[in-house]
């Protein structure tokens, strides 16, 4: 805790002051442009990433990016991508997936998280993904979390496109959709097309 | 998009490589010592406020930083927060709050989302913040939203509690639980403490 | 009742004998190529208007030829989806739609449901439709009913692809998603693109 | 898809002609006096079986007939119940079970249905009937599909009594129920009484 | 809290020591005959009322004795069903309704639960009874009261019916089931019918 | 049946007339202080234990004391809590375990609850008191049945606490929350502390 009381400090003496007309400025209000969905994972720094100011993106994060489709039982993800489109008024969204992510490996595994049922049922939301890269290989390994990562991106971006609030922006091109993924050792960053299953292509 | 796409393409010539190292190190495995749970508003940037690293904290984020007590219907926070606790085994949680939430704003006049039926139902987490604080001053009105913010990471804190491997740790000694209000226009960084329900006070 | 009697002993002295030899070979098994999923409106008679013989059409019905997308929650059209697309093996959906739907002229006017609390929790599956044809008309009235039913059958197919089997069989290429509007006062057919939202075109 | 588009322009050209009249009649409105629920099955025509016109019938089909219970989380045979007997006012609705039913043979081996969790899970909706045909014979195996099969009739009936509109009918006697089995390769129904557990009889 | 601690104090000084033989023989284990559903209601003691020892009735209580039907949610009282008919093998299951319940006034006036969203939800399981009641005699009112706390009973015991315990057990006559009403300011007992919907009896 | 009508004519003759002023006073309202929540055990007698009379108690009972956090899906517990602490306006919550809790002992061995699927799933909400002793013994086994239960009577407690109305409450001072553990064996009555997780000390 110490660490990250020193870090708070740090902020406020020596980089909070730089920023200071910006934080006055957003002090009552936000008007990001993008909703930024993206893993937990405490390798991804969304603004570093995308070099965005505070203001810019409306970030959601959860353990493996995943999107449930809309339904009748509300969740954070769901709330928040409401927020997002009918308030806030976003004009797009980006889906990031992220290379070794411990949620596509869980779900290339299932029977290792005997011992975790949350992140096993959570991880069902991702079945489809896993079906289509099984489906398109024959069989599945370790070996093809990339692909299941892709896909899984595409799946959510699916999922997505359930929620009315995206449906009716996207139907009236008022709101675009994109699938990432992001590369850790390289910092590169890969995007696919919801309509082909098949590898991503570098931005 | 293009803004978006050219803040990579910032990232990857001018940033990345003076983080070149450190992302090969983070390349097959993390280990962060923070669960970092806050709001999806655009205004927060944890890894800056923190002045933490790629790799420092795991983070998630939703409208209202709000944890969904324990339950046998799984979402991504509780997901989550059993990966960062059971697998990761991160030595505390922070739960951060903001001024000018959106969301409480919202929690303070559910009338105001019925068109927005997702937020609302959502929001339905915050009710024992607003009893609490409508308790104690009598009723209620925008003028609370900061008692209101408050109580409200209280109570998700509380929530927090419920979850089995956050209950089991917590028990010995081995995680620390944490509750923060982060003021956009200063920088400051308040803190609260469960057993009591009164003003936070600065770090 | 006695009606209804009547024609089962219609059915079986005159029509079962003629069809003898088709039901002996049905008796142990089906091998159907479609799931029809339609409305239950008394109106619709698939076989009828396909032109089907027993053992042709695995079919589901509801009011308002509703797909709940893919969720934890399992539910009787999700369940019948699986077992259409995984044990039978099924080469083709049709979501087929109908003019003077009870169901989409309820979706189009909520309010008037209070006493139907069921009716207007499943409807809650066509708020994508509905919020879609809104968009794009900036009001919404009975006089686009037919636009919300075509609409409706769209967001179905949408919410199709979210289910697991169906998407893995799709992605290989073995499964076609099709959407269909019946007008019933002509016997004509329609149908429509997921990826356009307009006006379905006659078959 | 070719064989079912031959069937439709068949229907219009030479069927739908003959029924002109009648469609004309049903453009604006239906008047069902029947509740027909029944399994998907492919090689169930209820309008065969029973020698109805289009009009006569609302139709509920899914895997297995099943209805689950009344309860606070609708579904599509809860909102299609209410809508025919609070809506459209039916006099009678028949739950008509089958021989060689795939649902049926999956709840008496549901260990085989591990790759089909949702078939899986819809089917504990007939573990009434399970429970029941293993009490009365000691133990439990396919030679026990027919009795299975008109118990799980039985009990979907006693859920139908559970829903508030069948509820309230049935007590001021303006709705009966009735509970069917129909045998595919003889054309045969027979009839069974809930509160009966034995084999059904002929009609 | 005084007043309840001097009441144990006592219990243990001069209640227990003339209990101790039957406490003892009850230390490692329980065999009741009867599982009793009734109302939390204060004025309300089921040993007083049947005049029963400790071990004799395993004993159900919420706010309105309210009994969801089986399904694949589990609760408390689903649970504590199968537990006493599964394991404990009751002979018997009493639920006892009672006047003056004000649970049922709720029911009778659901509009006065706005405050209340989780007591209003759960009168939902009492629809079935109101909706009888309100089929029967045109109107409700609270001069229903009576009658309406009868077929909650009633209603009850037809939702305890689609429990499969309940349902092997009552098919195979090893296990009875009872409809009790309970008159607190005479010491009345009635009991009804599941049949018939009508005034109960005098036991 | 016999000895409990028996019971019941028993109470009438002799018990009620000595009550019967008190029983004519409680007819047309209650007015308890206490919400005493205990496991449906048979053995268990709160108005014997606390020497209670008809209206002191209002009395929630199932399977293992167990209260479900608060959830946006409302089950009997939830609502008869908000209608003591809301409504009636209790001042106390007792949670009362106790010694040979059959529920406990099936926590403690999940895998032999497979026949008994819902009260396993009714168990999953005692997963933090396991999850907890487990931590601090480093093993379970059934020589832990008492810690269990304590640890159990906490997490209930901790659940108790994100109920809005006892939140709210709480908070003022207005209303105490208590853990108890009753002995059957001796009558003893043990109490423990939410902050700490040790043995609980005899009150
Ligand atoms: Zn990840
Ligand atoms: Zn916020
Ligand atoms: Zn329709
Ligand atoms: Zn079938
Ligand atoms: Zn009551
Ligand atoms: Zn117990």
């Amino acid at each position: 805790m110490k660490k990250l009381l020193a870090g708070v400090a740090e902020f406020q003496q020596n980089v909070f002051p730089e920023h200071k007309a910006l934080f006055g400025e957003l002090a009552n209000s936000q008007n990001p442009e993008t909703l930024f969905i993206t893993c937990s994972d405490s390798r991804i720094d969304p603004n570093l990433l995308t070099q965005s100011k505070p203001g810019d993106l409306f970030i959601c994060r959860n353990a493996g990016n995943i999107i449930p489709p809309h339904s009748q039982s509300t969740g954070g993800m769901t709330a928040s991508i409401e927020y997002a489109v009918a308030v806030l008024g976003v004009r797009q969204i980006v889906i990031c997936g992220h290379t070794d992510c411990g949620a596509m490996k869980g779900a290339l595994d299932l029977a290792s998280l005997d011992d975790l049922p949350h992140v096993k049922e959570w991880l069902g939301h991702t079945r489809s993904a896993i079906e289509v890269v099984k489906a398109q290989h024959g069989s599945l390994d370790q070996s093809l979390l990339r692909r299941v990562t892709e896909e899984n991106v595409l799946q959510q971006l699916q999922n997505l496109k359930t929620h009315p609030a995206v449906a009716a922006k996207v139907a009236c091109g008022e709101l675009t959709l994109h699938a990432w993924l992001y590369e850790i050792e390289t910092g590169g960053v890969c995007c696919g097309n919801s309509d082909e299953h098949k590898e991503f292509q570098p931005i």
